[in-house]
């Protein structure tokens, strides 16, 4: 039995790779659910990297469902967005349109029935058109992490009317980590330190390496399982971590940026991608690493300790990189590839508030997303 | 600098104990940072058990911070709200015209400017009040588990319109447990199943029995440090954790009420209040009672596990009780008095999301209530 819709929210999709595709059927599923609780989400747009598919008419109720549906599947087959034209009830736009297009859509929709701006891609190229949907009073719900990892002043615009910003999943996808920040702060708590291993592929190789495996065997069964990016390095550098990391550090009120965050790779320079391979890499470059990898996880083993890969914000600055932590803390504990937060605060001094769970997967981190749409609503009144 | 006031939250608050004075508190210590964000609690009326004090003038800005700071030091010095009579700019009520006063007030301001009213109290007696509020379009904020555990039909009416309802406090104090499982349902990722540690008192006497010490004494000295209640009873009963465990199946959609909870409780009936006084109970009760909970411990621990009194939510029904659990679990590995929340899902299957932390403490609670207090602010645009 629905209820009377109290809340519509319009949301224009940038990304339809698997979260985006993920999110799109999440709405779907979600419908009964969602109109039960008296809200309606209507996707208007929906735009891959090259093109944007928009809805006819923009005050209406967007594409219907049957059109997402195929969408996704489109997408998973890998055709165009262009495929979906013959459908009707849609215009396709290709880059840089699609973009114009985007803040047009937002110009009409902003000041009167609102719009939520998803950002699922993974580039730097959404910035722009993020920046100029809040400033036509949009709301920007973002999973992905780097428009909040550029420039100071960037990220200053996008949080400036930070009631109508949501980016759970750009930390730990679905986890309540930036909630739980947001509201200690809010209750006037102040949060010290956060630790947290954030990663679940350097996760789950500092805790194969705690069973006694060499490096290089750990690195390529995390490849071989789906772990780590095509080329592991994009995880081993530790550059994914520190995102995070500076994420956290701002939402603490810390003006900084990437450069000044103090980030180990778990690779020396020259066996960077400028100089080796993929391959190279991972049939002689990696081997050369396990030595040093070992001897300090035995170092601190010595010490009754384990090394993580991990990020620790304080007052005095960020840091990314192994750190040795007793065996028995939330940290030290961790297992396989969950991902851990541990923030401290007045109200949490001794003992930490501790979150941990599954910090990456399409399906979590789009749900993350999906909950943070959610969360808007109370700024979506119908007015009708 | 503060920004320009978006909202404004007219506040009534009942219950002027720990926990309330603690709210009042952080509310005025807030205030250059509730500023800073654009947001305004002005607290227009509080209640304690026998009496309200309201403000004059329902529209103004409510109680000056100097008569909040001396209220809080007149009720810790345990005089009555009619002591801050001479002040000026406000009236006493008693009951039940107090009772009728929040009334009026919520019925004045309720489709205006709104109001919250906020249940720091511990106590059944707010209820109908609280029903009332709803009725007339408030915000309910609680820290007080009773409305909610209560008749089903009771709850279904508090949380009639699910928005303007917070009550993180109820379970864990600040820990974002309820704001978790919400967001999780929200985004149609089903929640199956809810384990818990949610005694800071019985966390703290289960871990330390595990340490081999004797469950007579492991009581007294929980009782002389302060984490009991002054009959202890009232932690080894379980009502306490049954309640909160009430509230969570509640959020899941159960509709249940407390004779649907199976409920073990550490002290036989023909040792409760009604058959032994506190001080019988206390120097003769507890040590016949010893030897049992040894062997429990004992059993578990032959095979490999811990005890652990928990509370269990699952699609099958509801428990409160003794448990055992595997060492290396989030419950099995709990020492001291943190609480601890496992909760299992489609995205958190075969890892459950885990959250832990301090789940008690006046501080820690009414962070929590504030932080619920900010969270509806986007339901308080200021029109003007």
């Amino acid at each position: 039995m629905a209820a009377p819709v109290r809340s519509v929210l319009p949301v224009v999709l940038l990304g339809c790779g698997g979260v985006g595709r993920h999110l799109l059927r999440h709405i779907l599923s979600c419908r009964p659910l969602h109109a039960n609780q008296g809200v309606a989400i209507r996707v208007l747009g929906v735009a891959d990297s090259s093109s944007l598919l928009v809805a006819d008419d923009l005050h209406s109720n967007g594409f219907d469902d049957a059109l997402l549906a195929d969408l996704c599947a489109a997408k998973s087959a890998g055709s165009p967005l262009s495929s979906l034209l013959s459908r009707g009830q849609c215009q396709l736009f290709n880059n840089p349109e699609a973009r114009r297009k985007v803040i047009d859509t937002a110009s009409v929709l902003g000041k009167t029935t609102g719009l939520v701006l998803v950002d699922c891609s993974a580039t730097y190229d959404t910035v722009g058109m993020l920046k100029d949907a809040v400033d036509r009073g949009c709301c920007v719900v973002l999973a992905n992490k780097k428009p909040l990892t550029c420039a100071y002043e960037d990220f200053e615009k996008l949080v400036s009317n930070f009631r109508r910003m949501r980016f759970e999943s750009t930390v730990g996808a679905g986890l309540p980590v930036i909630a739980s920040v947001t509201r200690i702060i809010a209750s006037g708590d102040p949060v010290s330190r956060i630790v947290g291993s954030l990663s679940g592929t350097l996760g789950y190789v500092m805790s194969e390496l705690e069973d006694g495996k060499r490096f290089s065997e750990v690195v390529k069964t995390a490849k071989s399982l789906g772990y780590t990016e095509p080329d592991p390095r994009d995880d081993l550098s530790g550059m994914d971590v520190a995102r995070k990391a500076l994420i956290l550090a701002r939402l603490l009120g810390q003006r900084i940026s990437m450069e000044n965050i103090n980030v180990e790779s778990l690779y020396p320079s020259e066996f960077g991608p400028d100089a080796m391979s993929t391959k190279d890499f991972l049939e002689s470059g990696l081997v050369q690493l396990d030595k040093s990898i070992e001897e300090r996880v035995k170092a601190a083993s010595l010490k009754g300790n384990v090394l993580r890969y991990v990020c620790k914000i304080e007052s005095t600055g960020c840091q990314v990189g192994l750190e040795e932590l007793p065996k028995n803390s939330a940290l030290g504990r961790l297992r396989g590839s969950d991902n851990v937060v541990e923030i401290y605060s007045r109200c949490y001094e001794s003992a930490p508030l501790v979150i941990q769970g599954a910090g990456a997967g399409n399906d979590t981190t789009a749900a993350g997303v999906l909950a943070d749409i959610l969360d808007l609503q109370d700024l979506f009144h119908k007015t009708a």
